[in-house]
C-alpha cells in the first residue's frame, strides 16, 4: 500500500472526527464520559491488532517478535509524554483562552520538523522546511478569526508563561510523535506486535486516568467501569471506532512514513473539517479560510514534489542538449 | 547598480508615499487639489530625465536617440492603458466596496505573472508560480479585516459584475507594467531618452484629465494652472518628489529588471507602509499582518533564491565525490 493512500484515509478520518463528536453531543452537551471514548478506543486498537497479528502467526513467515525487556520498556514512554502533555496543555488554558490555545496549536507543525530533524536526524531541504512554515501558517490563517467575533485581542495579551507554556506543549506534542516513529523504525518487528505493545500501555493509562477521574470525584457516580457505556449511542460507537481506526493509521505511518506525513495529513483534515462544518453546520465561510487551503496545498505540492517538477535545474542536471537551447533563449523578451 | 539596490529604494519609497500622502492632509482631508500632484511628478521626472540625457549627450559616446516616429507612437499606448484602467476602477467601485476592491487589487500580482510569460515569453519554473501566487496571498493575508471591523462579508456578496470588472483592473494593470517593460527593452535607447517620451505624454495625459475636471465644473474654482499650488505645504512637495523618484526607479527596473522585481518591491512596501503604520499612526497589529510577512518573505526567497540553495539536487548535479555519502546517510534514522 502506499503511504499517500493511508494519509488520504488518515485525513478522511481525522476529518470525520471533529464532525461526528459534534453530531454525538445532544443539545451541545455529552451525553456520555468523553474520557471513556479513548480507552474504548485502545481497547479497539488492541482487539484489531492482536487479530492481524494472529493472522501473520499462521503465514509460512513468521513475524518477527522481540520479547526482550529492554525493548518492550520503551513502549509506555509515549503514553508518558502524552500524560505530562495533557497536563502542560490543562496548565496552558489557566493562562490563555481557547481561541489563543488553538493558534498556538500550529506551532507543533514547525517543532515536529525540528525534532524530525534533530533526533531521527533526517535532512530536510530549504524549500522543504519553508514548506513546513508555510504549512503552520496556512493552518493560522485559516483560524483568523471573522469580522464580528470577539477575543482576539487577547492573542497578544495574554501572560508569558501561556506562551511559554503553549511553545512547550507543541515540543511534546511533537516528542511523542517522533519517539513514536523511533520506535516504529528502530527494528524490523511486525508492525501489529509493536501495536500491541503500545496500546497495551495506552490502555492502562487511559485506564489510571478514568480511575484518577473517579477517585477526584469521591466515586459519586460510582465506578468507570459500571458506567462505561452510559449514555452511549450509535454515533459514540462511530466515533469510537474513527478514532480507533485513525490510531491503527498513524501507526502504520509511523513505520512505513514519517511524522511529516502524519503532520500533513492532520492539518489536511483541519482544513477539511472546516470545508465540511460550512456545509453540514451552515458556518459561513470566511476569505481566511480560503487563503489557508491554498497555502496548505501549495506547501504540500513544495514538500513532495520532486524537486525535478519545481525548479529549472542547472544545465549540467539536463540531460538532452536541445534543452540548453531553450534555457538560453530563457531572458529574451519579444521585440 | 544592482537592481536589488534599485528594487529596495522603491520599496522605501513607495512605503513613504503612503505615509506621506496621509501627513499632507490636515484634519483627514486635502487642502490641495490631488488631482496635480501626478502631472507635477509627471514634470518633474521629465525635467530630471531631461538634465540626465543633457549629461550623457555631453559624454564621449552618445547616447542611442530613436526618434522614428514608428517608435515615438508606442510611448502614449501605456498612457492610454492607465486611463482606461481609471475608468474600470472608477466602474467597479460602483459594484463592490473599497474593502473589496483592496482585495481583489492583489489579483494585478498574479495577472502580471500571466501576461509576463504570454507577451514577454518569459520562462518561470513551477516555483517561482507558487511564489507569485504566494505573494498574492500574503498581501491578501495581511488585508484581512480584524475583529469588530465590519463590511467584510460584502466580500462574496457583491454583484457579478464587480468582480468581472475587478477581474478587468487587474489585467489592465497588469498590461500597462508589461508594455512599459517591452516598450524599455525594445531597443538600447537611452533610458533617459524612453523616459521623456513616456512621461511627455504622461503629462500631456495629466493635463488632459485636469481640463476635463475642470470642463466637468464648469471652470467654478478657474483654471487649474491658475490654482496648481494652491493649499501646498512642505510636505505636499516631498509627496510630489517622492511619487516622481518612485516613477524613475520603475522606468530602471522595466528596463534592467522586470515587472516581477517592481511587484516584489511594491508589494512589499505595502507590508512595511502597514508596519509603519502600527507605529507613527498607533494602528493595531494584527495577526494576520505578520502571517502575511511572513508569507511574502518566503515568497521573496522562493522566487530569487538560486535553485541549488533551495532543493536537494540530484546526485549527477553535485560536483564533489563526499556530498555522494551524506546524500545516501538521509534515510538513516537514529537506532
Amino acid at each position: 500500500m502506499h503511504w499517500y493512500v493511508v494519509a488520504s484515509f488518515l485525513t478522511i478520518l481525522t476529518s470525520s472526527q471533529g464532525i461526528l463528536t459534534t453530531l454525538s453531543q445532544s443539545n451541545g452537551a455529552y451525553k456520555y464520559d468523553y474520557a471513556t471514548v479513548p480507552f474504548l478506543a485502545e481497547v479497539f486498537k488492541l482487539i484489531v491488532s492482536s487479530m492481524m497479528l494472529w493472522r501473520e502467526c499462521q503465514a509460512s513467515t513468521p513475524p518477527k517478535i522481540t520479547t526482550d525487556w529492554r525493548s518492550v520498556r520503551l513502549y509506555p514512554i509515549p503514553s508518558v509524554i502524552y500524560l505530562i502533555h495533557n497536563n502542560v496543555q490543562f496548565a496552558t488554558l489557566t493562562y490563555v483562552d481557547t481561541s489563543t490555545y488553538q493558534i498556538m496549536g500550529n506551532l507543533k507543525i514547525v517543532t515536529t520538523g525540528i525534532l524530525f530533524r534533530l533526533f531521527l536526524r533526517r535532512k530536510l531541504s530549504n524549500l522543504q522546511w519553508m514548506a513546513i512554515v508555510l504549512l503552520a501558517i496556512g493552518t493560522t490563517t485559516s483560524q483568523v478569526k471573522g469580522c464580528g467575533e470577539t477575543s482576539c485581542e487577547s492573542l497578544f495579551s495574554s501572560p508569558i508563561q501561556g506562551y511559554m507554556l503553549g511553545i512547550l506543549s507543541a515540543c511534546l506534542s511533537a516528542l511523542a510523535g517522533v519517539y513514536t516513529e523511533f520506535l516504529m523504525k528502530k527494528n524490523n518487528d511486525s508492525l501489529y506486535w509493536q501495536n500491541i505493545q503500545l496500546y497495551t500501555f495506552g490502555a492502562m493509562f487511559n485506564m489510571a486516568k478514568l480511575t484518577t477521574d473517579d477517585l477526584r470525584s469521591g466515586f459519586e457516580n460510582g465506578p468507570w467501569w459500571r458506567r462505561l457505556f452510559n449514555g452511549y449511542s450509535a454515533t459514540t460507537w462511530l466515533v469510537v471506532l474513527n478514532l480507533g481506526s485513525t490510531g491503527l493509521l498513524v501507526s502504520w505511518l509511523m513505520k512505513y512514513a514519517d511524522n511529516i506525513v502524519k503532520v500533513y495529513s492532520t492539518s489536511m483534515a483541519m482544513l477539511l473539517t472546516m470545508l465540511v462544518s460550512v456545509y453540514i453546520f451552515n458556518f459561513k465561510p470566511t476569505l481566511q479560510l480560503f487563503l489557508g487551503i491554498i497555502i496548505c496545498m501549495m506547501s504540500l505540492h513544495m514538500y513532495f514534489a520532486p524537486p525535478t517538477v519545481l525548479v529549472d535545474l542547472p544545465l549540467t542536471a539536463k540531460a538532452s542538449p536541445e534543452s540548453v537551447g531553450e534555457v538560453s533563449g530563457d531572458q529574451k523578451t519579444t521585440s
